[in-house]
């Protein structure tokens, strides 16, 4: 099942939107041209417009506004994938070479600056400065999570909190003010607003729990990457926190890890993997998601009875049971 | 002479300024605070806030709003420095190590990306999207002249024009911004905003033929890193280009700069920069530097006849004259 399958209405909205995407990006210097467009085009879920233009049901929707809060979130968080591939080292993204590996490094680095400054330049057309404030303060948050994501690194005696503190700032804020800026470019009242961005912020860490299960559950051919590829660069998400919580497999499973830190060794990935999936921590995991999703759909319980809000309740289901 | 020693009356205002700057990246992430410090701490001219002040003495002077645009300004500037510092491979600025070599490429580009942030973070704290806005198109223009900086490397065809346009981009614009936002946020005129970001434009274009003197002219001590630096890296700066018109040493100089492409070789980055010094290169660049500077002072004449008219042109002196 695709996201769009269950939200049919978007269609035609989020198909502008793509092209609007597309268009935000261009310019006459080719190689950033080349490169931005390579990366937006490689796709992705597109799950933070599609949560600024159900949010914008909430109030007078209008895509014309809400394209200058769709695309921005896009490009923030296609510049932050730009960035982490670089710090990954990875050659490939949903099954695409990725601009570091098709180009290089430095060509990465300064696509993901170029495309982060095309966010704030379209966002700050529209004239409401507490839009911009909230905007730049969540990527201040997100360029935090990445610092502590490299921190973490390899850190096996991290906290659960620690890393929902992360992932948090990594993924969570950025999905929340998708729904919250929605329906405050759309005039909705403070009230849905945060609502909204309670339900996003909640969605947002199970969405996150849910790639980090994919990671060791998916096919390559699912993912686009080796599964396990988290582990090879070193980071432990929680199943792996909860796998070494046992006691039985800890001794294996921190060896498994040094090898891996020490040599990027394939073959102790793979072992690992093997150990974490066959371990508690999967359905720990899965368990802690569920709380999450729950929670978004309490927040949606205030919100006025449109469409709408069957839409959010069905993307929390999906996103804890999606396969991609 | 330092900057500051023309401008005694700044001299309170921008002991504040640097202490908002430093206050404006504080952070609990251990890590990003230390090299955001790092970065900030290594000094610099601080041209941009001088400019930002100066700009709202045209207006309504009121510190506790520049410094909503002057600290973003500089941090802007200093993040466009720790990424090139990643591109260029540079070991030391300003006589002090680099984050990317006192850390690392990766630290580096997030420490880039998080003061960034913090950047917008600041500047969106002022109620006016229109200042957002101008922010952020010159944002968009910086990266991609930062990118055109890179597919001009060692391009020795390149014309005057494909080097006034990228330093257009890369300095030159905003510089124009501080001198232009400061009188905005000071509620000055749209004329004195029109004649200060002409004047920050030329003087900026002027700053920077004079940086790329400076680096073949200057002595490491003043430096802060090893003269033909630009060389080493591949960037063609304009006395080079006027160096290879000159049609009895632009064999040799050809060899030199694909020796340096080859081979990273110090003793032929050397022997360029001795070749550049005694061509016409340097003085044409002067010339250029001058005319560039005239048209700042030009611009200057219709604003009101305050202390800081004297000051403005006090400093368009200083810009081609300074040796550091």
């Amino acid at each position: 099942m695709k996201l769009l399958d269950i939200l049919t209405e978007l269609k035609k909205d989020m198909k502008y939107i793509e092209k609007e995407l597309y268009k935000s990006v261009e310019t006459d210097q080719k190689l950033l041209d080349e490169t931005s467009l390579h990366l937006l085009k490689a796709g992705g879920k597109r799950l933070r417009p599609v949560f600024v233009l159900l949010g914008g049901k909430f109030g007078t929707y209008d895509i014309e506004v809400l394209k200058h809060i769709a695309v921005p979130l896009e490009l923030i968080h296609s510049s932050s994938l730009v960035h982490d591939d670089v710090i990954d080292n990875a050659k490939t993204r949903r099954g695409q070479l990725t601009v570091k590996s098709k180009w290089d490094n430095r060509i990465a680095m300064y696509t993901g600056d170029y495309i982060y400054a095309r966010a704030m330049l379209m966002i700050t057309e529209l004239p409401n400065p507490l839009i911009h404030q909230t905007m730049a303060k969540a990527m201040v948050q997100m360029t935090i999570g990445e610092m502590e994501q490299i921190r973490d690194f390899f850190n096996t005696d991290q906290s659960i909190r620690n890393y929902l503190l992360r992932i948090r700032r990594k993924t969570a804020l950025l999905i929340a003010i998708s729904c919250q800026l929605g329906a405050v470019a759309a005039g909705a009242s403070s009230d849905i607003c945060r609502r909204l961005y309670s339900y996003g912020y909640n969605v947002g860490m199970a969405f996150q729990i849910q790639d980090d299960l994919l990671d060791l559950r998916g096919t390559e051919k699912q993912l686009g990457k080796p599964p396990g590829s988290d582990m090879l660069q070193g980071n432990i998400t929680i199943p792996v926190i909860y796998a070494l919580q046992d006691e039985k497999i800890r001794p294996d499973l921190l060896q498994l890890i040094a090898n891996i830190r020490d040599g990027n060794d394939m073959g102790s990935v793979r072992a690992a993997v093997g150990m974490i999936k066959e371990s508690a921590g999967m359905t720990k995991a899965e368990e802690l998601a569920d709380r999450y999703m729950n929670k978004a759909l309490d927040a949606l319980e205030g919100l006025p009875d449109i469409k709408t809000k069957k839409n959010l309740r069905d993307i929390a289901h999906f996103v804890v049971k999606r396969s991609y």
